[in-house]
């Protein structure tokens, strides 16, 4: 028998916490045992301390135990997920989805809403009218094997402790934790019951991770951890230093996702949203994996696990991921082609100089269209829907003086101010240029097998 | 303005807080805006990264701010006070304070009950029959005006925020901080009013810092605490390796206590009692200080403070000393002529061989004596008045195989097991000797001015 004064001690001075260590912390904090307090000193030691592999995977594993794991299983299809850390105009699920389930896979996406400057799916998606985030297991199970995917609220059956310890996080200064963060998002991903896994880990100025060492680290720790349950994982490590496409918020995203899954969307986010789905597809068994030279994509060999239907490309080109969209909005009870909410005001921003747009920053975007309306500060709050940014020009592109590089969308006038206020030194235009074109997508971690 | 989260994230990335912070900080914990789980996270990135000296006094004064300050200026004599880090054995403010107080000074000694293996000066003065330890401010008063000494428990009002922090600590795993326990022990004794105070810490196996390194530092910490908040405060660190004087419990210890000041104290007791003594005389200016130079004790200079009644030895030799206990254990409610309560049991531990004592270690006796119901587990319990341990031998002297080492009481015979198993290898016996004889006093931090 041990006790949480113990535990703490030892996870302070150093020592690794062993598997009965982690159940019964697990336990005994279900049955309050183990008070607030107590865990959230252990958590502040872990900030400092870390968790090793092992403690790691039964960290997880006790996360998960503490809650329901959806059975897929009656799904034909092979279940693969995506995961993002979050960014501004951060929209690849809505397009990822159903392209994704265009190409033959089934989507399992259980999803969260926004906090702070990054958007959340959910919020997005319900800028729909009529559109219904939350499901109950059974019919969550019913859209994904009517419409393919199926993007709707993580039940709170999924993974409690998780939830409980998150909440403590937010408020006890712990939230920057590798270990914790990876136990937070790949207990969820596991309960979840998707097959394989990729995640989109976002590294810059509008990011959680800022730094790419600690980006890698953090992909490398949840590919590690979702090997060690079963789960077919790997990673991208992609950029967030300027708004991902042109639109930040939640109606305006909407409509880009449209445009994008009608073969119109900008280049930087088909070029993520693409890099996403062929690995998705490749972890599913439906395509060939890019990155692995023994896995060409070869027609010939009988082989071959390369479905004709599963290049993304394809799919949209032909209509097929827009035609899995529709379904899955009208499965969640939304109306595709009714009208989305439009705001009442907007204003513009203009270029403070003529030249070449070097810097638009992602925080600076993403909080000022929180504080428009599209995001929220408390999880109790309501988002605007019409709320949001355009950014009529992005890095790399010409700009003249006086020229509106963003239009700021508001439902009252009294938003623009804060809103501006963010902005202020966002922009940098320089005479140098054309800047060298980069490429979004940073870096691949490998599945671990 | 700022919040807790705020601060909780300064801090653990190793950035000082400021004294508005501390301030806020401690006006919101006790308005409920900041709350226990957010205080504990704070309190362990306190363990990891400290508080340095303007955090500490601004944390310690935000302590003593959080309640009362006891008036002393009616009293017209100096004051001065004495803190153990606490021991085993340690019944020496029973035998100083109105030892102090026979040689002119003020001593009002405000003081705890035991918790874990070392005992508490209240549960020892409680053994004996009528005996208060709880007395109202102007109790207390008038006791310190008649006595010359009280010594009595701190009132609620008395830094309310140490208790509650004190309690939080407790339970996680955040005790062993040294700016936590140095603000903790000073805000209680600034509060307490006295203008002078020396530190008893304890450096052993029994004692709370095993470290002699260690305990300097924290008596460093403690002695510039207490000139910023202008108590004159120096530091003795005393060895704690074996029980002090020969009883270890409570109505043992009263019994001792009065031994000494009739003049038969253990020789290791008295050097160390008369060592705070003269230390306290000095601070308070009725004394020479034995570790200046320039304050030697010169009779025929006109300006030397000494009172030829500040001679602590002299008091004990006269009856002062024990006429000032009498009148101090009689002032709160006690009889000092009534006999003590004596156990119904008790059993002997023989020496395992013939040769010189070497060992007799100091945590093992006391949580020996514990367990025979001297002290509590949690702070809920009562404790036995008779309980404890006769040390019959004590290191240095010469021992017969068979001959008992150890006199072991308790009210309730099945108590013995357990407190025997904890002796298990607690002494060691030499046929090499005599050992060297030791000092208990090993070191003295001056005030700093």
């Amino acid at each position: 028998m041990t006790d949480a004064v113990t535990l703490i001690r030892a996870k302070r001075d150093g020592y690794p916490l062993s598997d009965t260590d982690i159940r019964w912390l697990f336990e005994a904090y279900a049955r309050g045992e183990v008070a607030d307090e107590q865990m959230s000193a252990l958590l502040m030691a872990i900030y400092f301390r870390g968790l090793d592999q092992a403690e790691l995977r039964t960290w997880t594993a006790a996360m998960i135990a503490s809650g329901d794991r959806l059975d897929l299983s009656a799904i034909e299809k092979p279940t693969v997920d995506k995961h993002s850390t979050g960014g501004v105009g951060d929209k690849v699920s809505l397009i990822l989805a159903p392209l994704v389930a265009a190409c033959g896979a089934a989507v399992p996406q259980l999803s969260g809403r926004g906090l702070g400057h990054t958007g959340g799916t959910l919020d997005k998606l319900e800028s729909i009218p009529g559109f219904r985030a939350g499901l109950t297991p059974a019919e969550t199970l019913a859209v994904l094997a009517s419409a393919g995917c199926v993007i709707c609220a993580a039940g709170p059956g999924l993974a409690p402790a998780d939830r409980r310890l998150y909440a403590l996080r937010d408020v006890t200064g712990t939230v920057e934790s590798i270990p914790l963060i990876a136990s937070s998002i790949m207990s969820k991903k596991i309960a979840e019951g998707t097959s394989a896994l990729v995640l989109d880990v976002k590294v810059g100025t509008g990011a959680f991770m800022t730094s790419r060492e600690q980006a890698r680290q953090l992909a490398r720790t949840m590919v590690a951890l979702g090997e060690e349950h079963q789960v077919r994982t790997a990673a991208l490590l992609t950029r967030m230093d300027t708004p991902l496409g042109r639109a930040v918020g939640n109606a305006v995203e909407v409509a880009e996702s449209v445009q994008a899954l009608q073969g119109h969307g900008p280049a930087d986010l088909m070029e993520v949203t693409l890099a996403l789905a062929t690995r998705m597809l490749a972890l599913a068994g439906l395509h060939a994996d890019p990155d692995d030279p023994d896995d060409p994509d070869d027609p010939d060999d009988p082989d071959d696990p390369d479905d004709p239907r599963a290049d993304p490309a394809a799919a949209i080109a032909d209509g097929r991921a827009l035609a899995a969209y529709r379904a899955m909005v009208r499965a969640q009870g939304g109306d595709p082609d009714a009208p989305l909410p439009q705001a009442a005001h907007t204003t513009l921003l203009p270029a403070p100089a003529s030249g070449w747009l070097t810097r638009l920053d992602a925080l600076a975007v993403g909080t000022a269209a929180w504080r428009l309306g599209a995001g929220r500060a408390r999880k109790e709050d309501a988002v605007s829907a019409a709320a949001g940014i355009i950014c009529l020009a992005k890095p790399g592109e010409r700009v003249q003086a006086g020229q509106p590089v963003l239009e700021l969308r508001a439902d009252e006038p009294e938003r623009f101010g804060p809103a501006l206020a963010a902005l202020d030194g966002a922009l940098a235009v320089s005479e140098q240029g054309p800047p060298p074109p980069v490429s979004p997508v940073l870096e691949y971690i490998s599945p671990a097998w």
